[in-house]
């Protein structure tokens, strides 16, 4: 029977406590640049510095460090295209234990060599989410792992969520919050916690038009089949799962979807002005706001940097 | 008659004070993985993230904000590849008087993309040192305008001095500090300032064994005619000036030259690892300190990273 339960913000900063001994606190940067091109003043969240290079270490040592050492002792096992696997073998590695992770063939070559390099074993499958489940199924039925999955898990939101406590923090006068929302890991736990810290705040995400599950889902009120995506954005290509969506539907107040030359074209726009390297699915959260412009005029909004593990050999621009 | 009285740290100081409100403070920045891969700890002092995207901002403000107003009425002049001229061009703007630059055809476009940007008049000429200086000439008969050498200028010198007193404020116990060297502005300044703060650190510079002049200068005790250049690090072809040849025999320990694929692979290292974007001059410090690990082995470093301007559409790697 699936958990529905959506964390609260004492559930976060439990985790907060947890992880932080294994976990960067990430810098917020500005750029006078693009808030000139935007409008608006921008707090980027740079979560591309956080260890494995992705927020997605929040999530999976809160994960793997909340787990009964029983269950600790089997290992824990996957299927991801890439963050949430190098994230979740890091947390493995730093507690001792196995890690065992379905992985695309197709996922970036930079993702492939981080997640084999923190020690995990990797088990190729095809890039569908049926294979994926096949050979995570296998793992589990072999090894006796546990199952962390990548974002629709209690423990994952609650640790996704202290990116945005950590920005609320460095940066206490935020009108707006905006992320980025592929599983809506990200989202749901940013979502609670900018919600119970500044409940007029306004919590906004960014979404690739070519892979809008959750914008159809949010505004439809019912959780919306994914067409299959086909967007740069490889860090969003997954649809909402039933406790992300609930919690999205009760926390978030709008989803703006964006073209893929917009998100191109704010990637860029991050790598020439701030000089940071910033993967595609990071710049929706800007294409966003430069779609929006007038919403966002004269506001201060803190934009979760997602994470940095571009292919360096296959850029967009 | 050329001025070769060497800054001392007071005129640093003063520099320091002059141009801080013009500047970043810039962070220092760790990667646990590529100390692992030095065998040393490094603190990267990151120029990348300075105004106009490298170190020549202070120098550049601080020559700016020294002239007397009438000198300054008729603006100032340069001739340089890129950083030098963006960062000229900023200083301009920022005291609100003209700046005329002379720029080979050949230069990135995204550093003439930059001084078009802050209003400064781009002349082209041909990628000689020749052509550069007629065109310059030029320039300042028609103008009157105050010519600004890059690195060979007292000034200039006290401006990009004070990154490394910054990062030593920032950073207080280094044992090694290190630049990369072309014309030698940013190693002279940095030089003077490390050697009076902590007179036993050693100072040490990476220089591209196919631009070598400054290695050859320096221990040959006698100015090196330079050969043409043929290096990726496209912010380090000039060769050394009469004042920063003079500083630097004075100041520096060692210049570690380093071959062409070392550069790249230095720069790849810190683009994956630290997820910032540095030009390939930049790498040259860390390929210079991968070059000699020996020496290095369990020290701590001080790494002044010269700029971010890379490229996007011609990465070397």
């Amino acid at each position: 029977m699936e958990d529905l339960k959506i964390p609260s913000f004492e559930d976060i900063e439990k985790a907060h406590i947890r992880i932080e001994p294994y976990i960067h606190r990430t810098p917020v940067m500005s750029s006078s640049a693009i808030n000139e091109i935007a409008g608006c003043k921008l707090y980027f969240k740079c979560e591309n510095f956080q260890k494995a290079g992705a927020f997605k270490a929040r999530g999976a040592i809160n994960a793997v460090f909340s787990l009964k050492e029983e269950e600790a002792a089997k290992g824990v096992a996957t299927h991801s295209s890439g963050n949430h696997a190098a994230a979740l073998a890091l947390a493995a590695m730093k507690r001792g234990i196995k890690a065992y992770i379905a992985m695309p063939e197709t996922a970036p070559e930079v993702k492939k060599k981080a997640v084999a390099g923190y020690g995990a074993e990797i088990r190729y499958c095809k890039p569908t989410l049926e294979s994926r489940e096949e050979t995570l199924n296998q793992i589990i039925r072999e090894t006796g792992a546990t199952f962390i999955h990548a974002y629709n898990d209690f423990n994952i939101v609650c640790g996704q969520g202290t990116a945005a406590r950590e920005l609320m923090q460095q940066q206490g006068d935020l009108d707006i919050i905006v992320a980025p929302v592929g599983g809506g890991g990200l989202l749901s736990g940013t979502a609670i916690w900018a919600k119970h810290e500044k409940p007029d705040i306004t919590v906004i995400a960014g979404e690739p038009e070519n892979a809008d599950d959750a914008y159809r889902s949010f505004v439809s009120g019912e959780l919306q089949p994914a067409v299959p995506p086909n967007t740069v954005a490889d860090g969003l290509l997954m649809p909402l799962g039933r406790l992300t969506f609930k919690i999205i539907c009760k926390y978030t107040d709008e989803i703006i979807t964006v073209d893929e030359p917009a998100i191109v074209s704010a990637m860029q726009l991050i790598w020439e002005r701030m000089k940071i390297i910033v993967e595609p699915s990071s710049a929706v959260a800007l294409a966003a706001v430069i779609k929006r412009k007038e919403e966002f005029r004269g506001k201060k909004a803190g934009i979760i940097v997602s994470g940095g593990n571009a292919d360096l050999r296959k850029l967009p621009f």
